[in-house]
């Protein structure tokens, strides 16, 4: 393969467009891999789409070589298998609607459990039939409220979304470990760090998923991890809730007066100088903050939300998001607050939240909706409001004077305090650590979810009906090319991993000698008749300069430079960035250059 | 390549879809090819999707060669560009619209040019840069009215589509038959017939285009040729006018009691019993026959037309949509004529048509808007409606009595009527013959009209902006999927050409003896491990008669039984249909089949 740049449709910009905030955005722009259409949504010039290609081959082949069997959904699909699952709900605004010319309700597919259920029930009846894994790579489609960050989160992209089959759970379980182990092989080969993390299931659903991340400060996704092995997004953390504490002995809770204290920096001064306690110091940790949230639900509906919480402790949006989906998390608006008057800012404490405020004869809270974070168990005692301006409680027991976190089976616990460095694991292995990444995978141990709602069901070995359990399995195949340019660039541009590299030489010819430009066709040619990707510049009137500035941004692995050292009877051969495997640049002689652009070659794409 | 049947994601049907009306969508959903998401919107399953990869793969490789570069646009794109060229308008119902959750309007692209052009203009500004091609292959939306025939009309399909650009009408000229010469290739290639027509642009605009037929009874085009090389779809027909005829000494019009003359049969029946001509009896050419039709606009817009021309022809419905696009065209209805009373339902005369029924002050007919056959040249005479039940009017001149078509200068000709078996070539190159076909390819010479709307100029040799010109060039590559099993099947089954067929061959093991099993289990995997693609029917419970079946069903080119003849150590090798090249069913040593089946599969890739 030959391309040259003096006919390849492609245009470097020397400038950053302005809506980049990331490397892999910033770069693709630029080096002319990839134009935006409009928000979230992009257009494949050539070289952009040769890499695209490639990352697609190596997650094929390796879904081929793990049994799968690749087929393809359109993305134009009608309302009701979704309506019977519930996600042309849960979706809201997540996703693209549309209605036909006779008024026939579509969408474009998010993602496509329904229908490769409604095609397995199609085709299949029995347990021999089973286990079955079926893939495509193909078009999906996000409506984002914020698409950003170019490939990353973008509102059509390319996904390999697979779905497996099996008639128990011992067989899912299979089905699940088999996928997981392609992901690493998958992510191996692109060259792409990672980490698995336990994760939530979001729209989703079932059992249990875990999350590919690549580390990278700019991902979206924060996780943590311990020495001891714990690995989650940060979503998927469960707080280990601390033993409940007998309270028989606890001072009554009393009402003191606390002007200008709406915050807990306030509060916490002022307990310190006029209600200082005997043993320590009040610390914010001693505070139960109580913050005002909306949930704004599938279907519109708006719903307000007090989370109670340690005064030390931030909601995080994501984190509460991902307890409450489908619903999305909002600040509330002076409006809400209005709407509820016993919530007086700075000063709101449980007695008027939720089932603290009573219940009415159908046994509904007459409080606004309230969750606690788990560490608000019976037994710890709090500063907090006191409903009235100027006013806090002291020595509120929880369990005792509110209802306290999962008293008595109560649903009233949320995850959505952030989760800090140096937090304790749920699982006793140690403090965490926090880091960021782009997610890149996710795979889901989906069970019965799909198949029960779309009657899926096999003949087992003794001719019952047995409703079939299903895994779910995603990458983002777009996103990973975006991933891979985050993992390999540096100031001056882009620089590919061979196996995904859009060529695997770049020849540049620098000077108008015509014996530089001879020598350097006939190179590219020799080059490319023995199965090397060849860029070749051969621009005529391009500066070496440019040329050079060129080759760094659009990142081919190898470079190889034809002109002053002709003289010789040498090209230059150098790698695009040093460091990359044990090549460094070399002047070779003309006649032997192929050769060993080969042997470079061969050895780039073997590491 | 080893596919087994035990696993293969694949059902095959004993029975027809209900739905299904043509050969290919018959046989492609019992063959477990494809499977229906929704009307027009089809799912592929393992099969099918080799097929169609295998397609794509050829016309990838031949518009590569033709030194056109592959890009891949978005399918959801904003309104904006195809205001530009208006047709966010003209498409009318014809496209999927929507919005996204920001109220920012959409659509799912039809077909590409203004992207395309947009990108263009985005990357170049010198002549030096053109002339460029650029393709994609890429999923396509409309929202058909009749989805239909399976993969012939669909509303999600896969189009390769191409576009030149160029700095004039020379350029313009290479790049369009370079793409011709491709197309031509690319059908060789695949085994596919097809004749090279003249046709209409259509919604595409553009002054020149050509449309592949491939020659089917079951096409949806119908086409006309005639022996001395005149090739044109019948929209593209352009009916040759008469001289004018001198009438100076032609009788006066003469109104004519006609009771019970609704139709041109009784009129004609009544003309030569009550109104008998002296030279030769009357026929239904002598009649002009004015039809009601109604416009549909794509803004919405219902406006009623007339369309005159000689008793003995009927308007042909494409034909005319295809003079009037991007209207549609329907029957007129009663409340249609009852808006009209000047519309004498069986008597309908010019002189209430148009502006033979006044001009108002501006200069607008009064009468509804009448278009005529390029026939009815001044001169002719007929006889016509009176516009008064059972009355018609005898030797009305066109030209002196109403607006002959084209006469001076006027606008009111259309080709509305249909073409005939033996009418003459425009050209004057013979009569016409008729026949159907599937339009598989369209090429069109766009000119400016992009360009122009979008403002894609480059600079010239001498500094000067000249607005590109530009070609664009279809290839409907699920089409050409069904088109080959049009051409490519028999009753029992499909019958694929072996460079698109998913496997080069079926090997069928029949019974159950070990020794069976063992020989076809190695024959296959021999095969496989040469590079031969094979479909292997490993399935133990299944009768030799139903894998026979299925393998006719399948249609892979080249079936090996094993079987009842390893008794006498052989194997046997027979073409899907017999015909193929030279092959003809063999007994081959089983020792020998590797190879000989090998030397087989190379003749039928080559031929």
């Amino acid at each position: 393969m030959l391309l040259r740049m003096s006919s390849l449709f492609v245009r470097t910009l020397r400038e950053d467009p302005v809506d980049a905030e990331v490397a892999s955005h910033r770069l693709l722009v630029r080096a002319g891999y990839i134009r935006r259409a409009a928000p979230g949504i992009y257009t494949w010039l050539p070289l952009g789409l040769r890499v695209l290609r490639k990352v697609e081959a190596v997650v094929r082949e390796e879904l081929d070589a793990a049994g799968a069997q690749e087929v393809h959904f359109p993305a134009l699909l009608p309302k009701e298998p979704y309506e019977a699952t519930g996600r042309w709900t849960e979706y809201g605004p997540n996703i693209f609607r549309l209605q036909d010319r006779k008024g026939g309700d579509y969408l474009l597919a998010p993602t496509h459990e329904e229908l490769f259920t409604l095609t397995v029930k199609d085709l299949y009846s029995s347990y021999k039939d089973l286990p079955l894994t079926l893939y495509q790579i193909q078009t999906k489609y996000r409506d984002e409220a914020r698409p950003r960050a170019g490939l990353i989160r973008g509102r059509e992209f390319i996904m390999k979304d697979a779905y497996s089959f099996d008639v128990d759970d011992a067989g899912l379980e299979g089905s699940y470990q088999v996928q997981r182990a392609t992901y690493q092989r998958i992510f191996d080969r692109l060259g792409l760090d990672y980490v698995i993390v336990a994760a939530t299931s979001g729209a989703m659903g079932g059992s249990r998923s875990e999350e590919f991340l690549t580390p990278t400060p700019i991902g979206e996704d924060t996780y943590v991890r311990s020495a001891g092995g714990y690995a989650a997004n940060v979503e998927a953390v469960t707080t280990p809730a601390p033993p409940a504490i007998p309270f028989h002995d606890a001072p009554a809770a009393h009402v003191e007066s606390t002007p200008d204290t709406p915050t807990i920096e306030t509060l916490v001064a002022f307990a310190n100088e006029k209600l200082p306690r005997s043993d320590r110091p009040w610390t914010a940790a001693d505070t139960l903050k109580n913050v005002v949230l909306a949930l704004v639900h599938p279907t519109g509906e708006r719903e307000l939300l007090v989370v109670g919480l340690p005064g030390d402790r931030e909601v995080d949006p994501k984190r509460l998001e991902a307890s409450v989906a489908p619903a999305e998390v909002e600040t509330a608006t002076e409006a809400d607050l209005a709407a509820r008057p016993e919530l007086v800012k700075g000063y709101i404490g449980p007695a008027v939240l939720g089932e603290n405020a009573g219940v009415d004869a159908d046994g509904v809270a007459r409080g606004v909706r309230y969750l606690l974070d788990p560490r608000i168990v019976a037994g710890t005692r709090w500063i907090t409001g006191a409903n009235e301006p100027g006013r806090h409680v002291v020595d509120l027991v929880a369990g005792r004077d509110f209802l306290a976190a999962g008293q008595d089976g109560a649903q009233n616990t949320v995850e959505a305090a952030e989760v800090r460095a140096g937090d304790e694991a749920p699982d006793g292995s140690g403090p965490l650590e926090l880091a960021r990444g782009i997610e890149i995978g996710h795979i889901f141990a989906l069970g019965r979810k799909y198949a029960q709602a779309l009657g899926l069901t096999v003949l087992d070995q003794n001719g019952k009906a047995v409703v079939v359990t299903m895994g779910s399995y995603g990458i983002g195949v777009s996103r990973v090319m975006a991933a891979l340019a985050e993992a390999h660039h540096d100031d001056a541009g882009l620089a590919w991993p061979a196996q995904v590299a859009p060529a695997h030489v770049h020849v540049v010819a620098t000077g108008k000698d015509p014996a530089v430009l001879e020598a350097a066709e006939s190179l590219a040619t020799t080059l490319s008749g023995r199965g090397i990707e060849v860029l070749y510049d051969d621009r005529v009137k391009v500066s070496p300069g440019v040329k050079f500035a060129d080759a760094e941004l659009l990142g081919v692995p190898l470079v190889v430079v034809v002109g002053r050292g002709l003289a010789e009877g040498v090209v230059e051969v150098r790698p695009r960035r040093t460091g990359d495997g044990d090549v460094g640049a070399e002047q070779v002689p003309v006649a032997d250059a192929p050769d060993r652009i080969l042997e470079l070659v061969d050895a780039l794409l073997v590491h």
